[in-house]
């Protein structure tokens, strides 16, 4: 694949911003592609999932229409059929001899956000702003399925010895993909994971060799039930599925600070009731918690049901507490760490090298790469630079498209050293 | 108007249901009813409001779109003019020489509820059920209207001397119409007010001749705007709206309870946040405050926007706080009472008579008594019995039929006697 | 007993005010009074209260610390040996041939408040100053005592025909004796029964035959225990008592409104926490609830125990919940308030009298009125006016001395005309 | 002084343990030393206190307890008239020639806890156990300041060169001390500062070369006045403090975390109302907030102020608030600790050394550590191990007297070796 086709393939899937379980456009358009190489295995849907492992899937009407607009979009059939109930996602596999099993993980989901329509969005210039009308690839996983794909091709032209697995993930966004593909059984034989994010405030150039700093995370939504009532006429009769959140709310956030390390706590989104003068029926809250450490992060998790549970029994109400997303906190090893900042170092297109940052949020490779590491494998979550004129998450974002090359240089290269030197 | 002409007008409106200030088919179709009387004087829209006092307008797009449908279900053009902006209500004059005037106010708003589609629900039954999906006469304005017409019809055609005028106020249900009516000039000259509610769980044949125990109401919207911050990453740079907002209702229902009678408080609709991982910028709440008197609501309001404010503060945040609805509390005259009483008794189609019951709820037609009592004058808030299969404000509310010719010889009755008597 | 003689006994209780279960020098007072007289029959201590049913009995050091002091300033050693364990109060019985059985109830205990030592303060211009310093007749019981005791000697001295009972009642002001007083069995055969309260805010010379609107009322203890851990050091291994009484306390005010009627509640005292360094192991509520009836308090006395619980749970906190005293609402007969108000009509000495009128606080007569309703018997709770200087409950409140001989006529009168005229 | 006077020193002071600004006895005891040595200055209260530093002063009847209670106990008067308004503690002056200042710093006062009565404690046994019965040596204060004197003889008999400064500092417990001894002006010429913790669960025989890892910590009073009313009877009179308390707490712990480091919260003390029946009028809070650095604490100082300042005024109260003992973090310069790590390896009675540890809690010595690190001076804070059978500020905390000589050595040696190096 020339750079100019990467460049075209990178544009059609910004075109195409599919959130969590919806990416049927997105894993066809990269199955078309992958099905086009000669490839040892190609995994598709269902096939890189662990079912029990999903969260946060929508509902089949949801999913429906996703999926028609996947189909309007040209996607072809046969594929589609194969990520019905919202299984998306694939991994391909490149066996070239004796030699360690190396896997990259790039993710292919989009946001929720409204992209900016300005003349000078980079996107509406090249005329390949989003076409799903408030969803927008806003945090470049876009450029990260090309590099996944880049890297596929460099790798299969070099002199490779031994095994490349490219997982391309679903739902990051929502944590929610992580955990399935990694429980998949795919992991299974892999000796070395490395893992890419693109921008991250580092500027076109630069390279982080290691990545860490990821806070665990759950994210949970609780759904209190009350009993309505007219809040004029009979107040005595309600019991107050708001007033039950607003107790929640207040405890979550004084949930205790914990000596060995940072925690966190947010009730993000709220909604409920109906009416001025009905006591609320029902009232919905959905927030997070992490932890420095997953520990910390289920310290957190254990305190926050305890809270949204007591909060609805005081008030008469029962409450539902779902979990909607997790990922654990997870740690680059020094020694994969080492050969990546190696490669970064000799590369010229590199113009600054950071050794090691932290992230301070959280991200659901971290699934995989404990998966790995648990396995007795080495991970590392690399970043590379990138201008981006408006912060992740919002409606200005864009990617400096030169480094989605280089950013395919750097890992295919750390590839080719890690299965050589077997670090 | 025949008795069938009656039931088609009340089945008409019952078809089109509009909220507060948005009664543009209906004002329409009432003020076209009313063209074609012998009337001394008809007032529409803007002539019938005191502009000021207009509470809960919505926005030009909201009231844009229900003129067009008004239009297109058939509305006069001429008469929809008169309404633009959201001006409507009518009322009409009668004239028959030397006595008092004599007031009726009837109320025509629906309310935002899915009307049932079950066959046993008569509207279905009968091919009058809501056009206006998602709206509904759910509370019976639809008879209230229609026997204001039956009353206009039966004084024209007796022997009443003296000014007869009958109020079509709009956004009762919201409580914003009633003050802009009663502040529009065109009671100053009345003697004797009477105002109608049908049903109210009194079954047919009930009349009610006095309703009192009006609480005295004020919605409130507050709207509290903070600084979003990312939950796990810069936790200390948001300023929670959430957070505010969940302690703001925490303490609006500690405001204190009044030894001088009953007061009432509710947080009824929250809404807030964008991401479980975004510290909260903005969050919303719809309440409302209730006082046995207008002294006590006012005492519940003053303490509830201390609790809103200081909660804003208390978290960093600005808010603002709005009144989208109010209504003071207010008696039925006695003297009034007891002609409406008589009047009643003498009525054969009478099964059951209650001299006074309490309302319990809130209702704006007490801004129109209390100013006809305080320019000397008197007021009755009568009630008409009537079999109602669901509740108020439920889906499969629906009202007796047969009980608006009732109501309407229990109306103009009193209002003869009432005008001969001057009690 | 001379009307000297009287207020020289008004003046030895007022020196020696005793709170509930402490009123050995008073019980000792008025069984050395009671003994000199021709009465029939004369319950003391444990024989006039239903032991399981006593509440907020203090702990046997605090007993004995006053015990001793109602030695040491002269009670009798053989009453005060029928006293030990806290068993006050007394019942004295006058038979007089055949007739109703008529009860007067009297209370009298003092309360925790330093009385004023200012010169212009009646009780210390007359040197009946409390001798128990931070204690202190603050609420007339000295008063109402007396009152039973002219009463017993104006009845033994008249042509009555029946029973009198008379019950010195201690314990009223932490509505704790009331209840075990009533469960005794001394009223079971009682037909009338009159309670007594003097001031009020009536003034000398006025009488109200008849004293409505108590409202139930329940008084509770919470005690909180958390794990208590260092603040700074491991904040995560507390479970917080005072965090856990917060929360209970902002919850403990939103309860809902009830239609039925006024409710009440309070959080009146708190008292946690050892350092500010440490998370509080333990943390002391004292509340109260009240209705307008007694089941409107028991709505609020469950809700009020589910917000303590829910609270405690909420933080991982014990709690323990007591009754610590409780009162029913109550209503005075119209039958027995006309006899008294015939009485007091008459009675030259009374220049105003009221009707009716409403307490708005709470009273544990209510108990052994509603125990003589039960049975079919009547009761009223009649208010002798008194000119006092403070307000009840406050340290310059006294009673003007010449009404108590008032307060002897007018319900001594009662007494007769209730049993010559068994209304 | 032979290590048995020292014995027999620390084990006077045992028996008189005295809080913050009540160190009589204590200072004067060390006085009466001081002066019996060959001294170049001493200073004594207000000379080594700067007056508007002191936080946490007690009341004059308190202050004169305490002052009469030392008296009684045999301090001397000359001294205490020099202590006069709780102005205790000293500094001791030893000039030997040309060479740096080095300062040793060391706390006195105890704890408000009763010491074990147990015969297996130590000081009953011993027959020094606490005869200020309700307080107690229970962090080893007593120790601290017999090392100080010995230190002072240690060097007083070496060939030093240069000036030694021994401050003796009231009021650590309620790190009230440290701020005013640290501007007395006393430090303005010290090169180089040691402070000594005994215990800290570090085993007799261990030496801990540098602490750091001190959170920075505000104590704070928030006294919140509102206005009382009989909670029955008129509840809408009342401005409720507890209320507004409760409020205030379940926001003090839902101030947000920070990205920057650990910050800490605690509502440790509260007090409130005075009877169930009554809206509190008032409501006393104890608490404090920490932070890994001094701008951390400030952050959570500045939240908690405006959390309490709209906590009153949600609930029409009003609230003063004070800080009442204030220490910043700090940390132990590389340079001294190597110093100190030297000298302990070095020392046959050390069988273990820790070069560093992290204390976790909060020491006000860190305001004396700042004024000498300010002024260009290095500061280092050493733990001296000890066993103890229970832990710090328990009823059987007890020290291992044998280390108070381990103590010495170490801390003299380092002096010398500091003097002579000037690292």
């Amino acid at each position: 694949m020339t750079s100019s086709d990467l460049l075209e393939l990178r544009r059609d899937l910004h075109r195409h911003p599919e959130p969590a379980w919806r990416e049927f456009y997105t894993t066809a358009r990269l199955v078309d592609e992958l099905e086009s190489r000669d490839l040892d295995a190609l995994y598709v849907g269902r096939e890189v999932l662990s079912e029990e492992d999903r969260m946060a899937v929508p509902d089949d009407d949801e999913l429906d229409a996703w999926f028609e607009r996947a189909r309007e979009a040209g996607a072809r059939e046969d594929v589609l059929e194969r990520l019905e109930g919202g299984y998306t996602g694939a991994v391909a596999v490149l066996e070239r001899g004796e030699g360690p099993t190396v896997a990259l993980r790039v993710d292919i989901d989009g946001l929720p956000i409204t992209e900016s329509d300005e003349a000078d969005h980079a996107p509406v210039a090249g005329e390949f702003r989003s076409q799903n009308e408030g969803y927008m690839h806003a945090c470049g996983h876009d450029a990260h399925a090309t590099i996944g794909m880049g890297v596929l091709d460099a790798i299969a032209e070099s002199d490779f010895q031994g095994t490349l697995k490219v997982f391309f993930q679903p739902g990051e966004e929502q944590i929610a993909g992580g955990k399935p593909m990694a429980k998949s059984g795919h992991l299974d034989d892999v000796d070395y994971l490395l893992a890419v994010h693109i921008g991250l405030d580092h500027p076109s150039g630069e390279i982080v060799a290691g990545i860490d700093g990821f806070l665990a995370v759950s994210h949970f939504e609780a759904e209190f039930t009350g009993t309505p009532a007219h809040a004029g006429a009979r107040p005595e009769q309600g019991d107050n599925a708001i007033q039950a959140m607003a107790a929640a709310i207040e405890n979550l956030y004084g949930i205790p600070r914990h000596a060995d390390g940072a925690t966190r706590v947010n009730a993000g989104i709220v909604e409920g009731g109906t009416a001025t003068n009905i006591i609320a029926e029902e009232a919905f809250l959905g927030g997070e918690v992490r932890g420095e450490t997953t520990e910390l992060m289920e310290y957190m998790q254990e305190k926050a049901r305890r809270v949204v549970r007591s909060a609805a029994e005081m008030h008469g109400c029962e409450v539902d507490i779902s979990t909607e997303g997790e990922a654990p906190s997870a740690r680059s090893d020094d020694a994969l760490v080492d050969v990546v900042s190696a490669v970064a170092g000799a590369n010229d297109g590199v113009t600054s090298l950071v050794e090691r940052d932290s992230l301070g949020g959280s991200e659901d490779a971290t699934y995989l790469m404990q998966e790995v590491q648990a396995n007795g494998g080495l991970a590392a979550y690399v970043g590379v630079g990138t201008d981006h004129p408006g912060g992740h998450h919002t409606r200005t974002f864009d990617v400096d498209e030169d480094t989605i090359g280089l950013g395919i240089e750097v890992l295919s290269q750390s590839i080719l050293d890690v299965a050589s030197s077997r670090p």
